[in-house]
């Protein structure tokens, strides 16, 4: 209730980010370049921001990038800066899905973090090699569930742990948008066209693009694993070369049961990502359109609704809340969150020193998960929606 | 927007009402009676209204019945009731799911209307005989899916059936309560016994109590023919003798998809049936807790919030509708209005005259589609989640 | 949360009730009359429905009664009626506002209860006279401020008497509608016509129309006393005779204060009808348009939402529920509860027993204060504002 | 709908900036900070952060600072950097409100540009000797009317401006809080504590702290000239030097009419500013903590919810959106939203070209007015709530 002073100015030297991906024209290297500045941990000094040599020194100069650190490729860039003392310490990874894992690999073999957007790879075969190089690396691996950086989902989360909610029994995750309802592809929208072609998206298409996103934030809250999935995966818009919509069923380890919907053509909604959680005690429910509030039902109790950075909001929420309640934050503060988490932690490997327990970001491990969930996800309806094991 | 004079008093001689089932500590058989009170089309006057001989006298006496007209079960009522010049011309069935065919039975065979609670019956093979019973049958047989009855329902199938949502490619349907979260059957609570009772239920538990209700709706909404799915269905409550929770993945016959939850141990719900139909051109959803609202959207346009009575809504909603809009009706208004359905078409069936096409309620047909439904659920489940055609 | 047997058929003889008012084209006497059947606590028997004998007779027939007991006059009904042996022992009372007063005291001096639409009467002096009838009559008095029906407005009171607000500081009420948004009174529309034709209305337009029943609701939940008010009330139609909007700050005699916002032409809103109460200890937020919800927040603690059957509900609001939680009741049930808390009282003074204290309803006293309410904001407002006592 | 690529990194070179107050402790200079990092326009480079030198000077290491530019007051940083060759080019001034006036002075006549937290100064003397000093200045003066900043208050304005609305009627604003609700301040909680103390403040509590942020809102989306209030400012909470409630009644120049309600006490409410607009052919309806939303209802016609970023969002929002609808944007962008506004203001200053006009930024001549505005409503207040010309 009270308004307290800010927490976003705690500081230690900022790090020096690279960019891969996010030149003109490209929506999530911009997000980035904005979550990474919010709470000023980083200053970006270097980029191989497109593919075509020209556009990248432009978008880089456009940035106001020094030329001479505005590469051609990520190659040329992982080389070069890991040759100069005072060369990149991370890299952010904002391209389509298949540039991820060879983009990952050159930077983490030369111990340069990486922070990487999701689906980790646009394969499972990539998604193990990136595991085995990233397992072995002496850098950081983040990757960019940006999701779970919202503070209601963290209380969530921590009320999951808590036990507040009991044994969980369901996990419904459901994240409808509409933006594919037509063959938007066919008209060059750059977003939709890598989005639908399985060269550079790979298997999965809302499966991958927003699937993931869900299964991971459910996993995420609540803290099971999945046994075994059944799904009917669809292209409803003809000529589309990847899904945009899947049903699935779910098994997690504990007995707990779920499903999860994800579809681009369910007209009306924008960007409906929505996880509920129910155990033998209580109920919660969140919405990402609305992410400063989370539903919180005790059997037999009336409906609460806990408010970020208001009354019942929890430790692990307070840590990321940076105004007062009833001034909302939104995707690029939940962005910067998963920014900041990692600062933390590269902050930290710098030193030597050991991590916040309280610090918590996506890893190779999810982003391998995920892939592994489209995977199974595509196996499944192939056979008709039998169930396939993780 | 303006305030108009009430519809509801147009009249012809009210209709002499029976009632098998309702008597002291029951639930639905209330609701029933409020329902057919508030439009004034029927005169209740016998009853068979509970299986106890001297409950259900007491039971009609409190409810001004003629003590000669309340009978000790519902065979007794058929003969005696059929015999009268004053005889009932129509009985509304409100027992437990295994009296429905029987007690339908006994009075369609005499000419006497039925209004019957869903589920139809127990199981398929009862759903089946009394549909013979029923087609051969002179008299009605109505089904009370109430939920029917919302205006707002009425309207989002006005805008299916003309087109304003274009080729339907999903149609989402979710029941979730939270009442049977405990094994509250074993604190002999009334409604939760029979419940979970297969032997009063029949197959289904939680699928054939709402899960049915959730199916109807999204047919009624739709038009759409199902034509297999696959289901998960489960019991969370350990000792509970049916289920209480089921996810099943659903294809309709004009290739469109569908999923349907149903639940009564999510926590935090009450009541939470919602269904979301998306199209080609447009979506809607709407949500019984707030039946005053239907939320339309035509892809690339602002959503709109229609409302009863309001601007939008269109003709199907407005013969439905009593009182201006912003004046909330609920669930016994939308109860009321197949009861007022039904009385149109057996006043229509006096005297022979043709009902007016508009007017529009469940019928046998529905009731059969709802049993085969529940028993495809079941099986597939059993066969670990194969498609089952229905 | 559980579902438990309906309240509704508890049952004494039937109150024989007449009408004044309410005849074809009327609005509101179609909702006295399903409200009175709801729960069946009375017949209508008899009618003045239309001051035109024709059409009284006409609307008479269509609605059932015996010709004979149509009646030409309210004059008429109520010496023929005082006079039979079966003749009528309650009266409601639909017409518009002038007629209430003439028509309340021929029907209380003859001992037959009165059950009267708000405003009391269209000016202060008529309502002191009311009030000195009534006072004086064997008979009750009941007047219809239906929005006290709600479960969640009797929780609400029930809250703010037991001290869980602590020492209430602001009571906000705002009841903002639309329908008058143009001059449609110049169409004929006749609910229009008559609520701006002073003759029939009185003083108050929106403020005798709309503002009583926000004063009314705020003063039943807040248990507080009006000590004065200041108003800017205004016409914003051209041509319109009567106000169609008002803005008024309160101070009530213990120093809590309040506004009072109601109009007519307030685009968007239907029937806009809010309450909200603010303790020292916590705060209360109630809209009729969502009528089962309750926002309760106590300071520091997170908002609750109470929901009407749900947990969270006091017995107050229990008294008057008639279905489980989740099944929304509307405003039809909130008038009929009216109807039979009136009933309660009535059957109790055909027996000389004590009414049950629990039965609450509004009477001329408030009926008293609801028009000096309008006249004090009416002459607040020709005073350019300043402080008028009530 | 569709995801489009982020407009916010166009760029010149960045903006050398200064701070008065926000030091370790403060909230808002904190999200000063956050907001000029966010769309990158801006170095923070020099700081007066706290009045006490130590303090100051440790506050601006942790941010980064030169220490050689950490002053110890702002007339030091002021001669200072005004004397540098590399000196700053803006100042946000973010101290209590009584420094507003001699800090922005300080500035604007070295040709510093001002950036200047609301209300604009603790007294009306001293905002018109601002607003003197501005007008004379080479340089600019932004007031942080951060709501302002908002795209779907901006459409809001759009929709007022192109004549949706047709003429307005109504303009009624909201303002509750609830963090008030006990004398915090006698705990030394230092936001209360100086929100509080009239010296310093100023005159108003609740009606300068946030009364001020609804009213100027309310201006912004409409666009009228208030003509005249009569205000009813109290202080409920005992002890306290302020008042923390007011309620306001308004007369527009146009002839519309308004409420405003701002409060400190009302329990249950974090940050409600919410802004309601009426006109003869549509009306609107904003709420900040939902900011993502507006209504929008056309007379007759179904209400739409506009999205930030969705379909039918206007130009004025569109400018002023930085993700795609559905990904929600909170209270640190409109924030930014209003240095990126400013920023550009000043690079156009810097070459003397022409600012481009859809650039929109609160003035001193709206901080003036918020000042009036307040000192009305205690002038209004002190003689018992008589209408007081603005």
């Amino acid at each position: 209730m009270a308004i307290e002073a800010s927490k976003s100015d705690e500081r230690a030297p900022k790090i020096r980010l690279g960019m891969v991906g996010g030149g003109q024209g490209a929506f999530i290297g911009a997000v980035h370049r904005m979550a990474a500045r919010l709470d000023d941990h980083y200053d970006l000094v270097a980029g191989a921001l497109s593919s075509t040599p020209e556009k990248s020194r432009a978008s880089g100069v456009a940035l106001g990038l020094d030329p001479d650190r505005c590469y051609g490729s990520f190659e040329e860039m992982a080389e070069k800066e890991a040759a100069r003392p005072d060369g990149i310490e991370a890299v952010s990874i904002v391209t389509p899905n298949h540039v991820h894992f060879p983009a990952a690999k050159a930077f983490l073999e030369r111990g340069i973090h990486v922070i990487c957007d999701k689906p980790l790879t646009s394969n499972l075969e990539d998604a193990k090699a990136l595991k085995a190089v990233a397992d072995k690396a002496k850098a950081l691996f983040i990757l960019t569930h940006n999701y779970t950086g919202y503070p209601m989902v963290r209380h969530a989360r921590e009320l999951v742990q808590s036990g507040e909610l009991g044994d969980i029994r369901l996990v419904q995750m459901e994240y409808p948008q509409d933006w594919l309802a037509e063959p938007v592809e066919q008209t060059g929208a750059k977003q939709a066209v890598w989005r639908t072609d399985p060269a550079q998206s790979g298997v999965g298409g809302s499966t991958g693009d927003i699937g993931t996103h869900a299964y991971n934030l459910g996993s995420f809250i609540s803290g099971l694993e999945l046994d075994e999935l059944a799904a009917d995966v669809h292209t409803f818009v003809e000529g589309r070369r990847l899904d945009d919509n899947a049903h699935v069923m779910l098994r997690f380890k504990n007995g707990a049961k779920g499903l999860l919907w994800c579809s681009q053509v369910a007209t009306g909604n924008e960007n409906g990502l929505k996880v509920r959680v129910y155990g033998t005690k209580a109920g919660i429910e969140w919405t990402q359109a609305d992410p400063n509030y989370l539903w919180f039902t005790r059997l037999g109790e009336p409906k609460q609704l806990i408010t970020r950075g208001g009354a019942g909001a929890g430790a692990s929420a307070s840590r990321v809340t940076r105004i007062p309640s009833g001034h909302p934050e939104g995707y690029l503060e939940a962005f910067a969150t998963i920014y900041t988490e990692a600062a933390a932690a590269i902050q930290a490997a710098r030193t030597g020193s050991t991590v916040d327990p309280a610090v918590v970001y996506p890893t190779v491990d999810d982003g391998v998960k995920g892939v592994a969930f489209v995977t199974a996800c595509i196996e499944s309806s192939k056979k008709n929606g039998a169930w396939v094991k993780l």
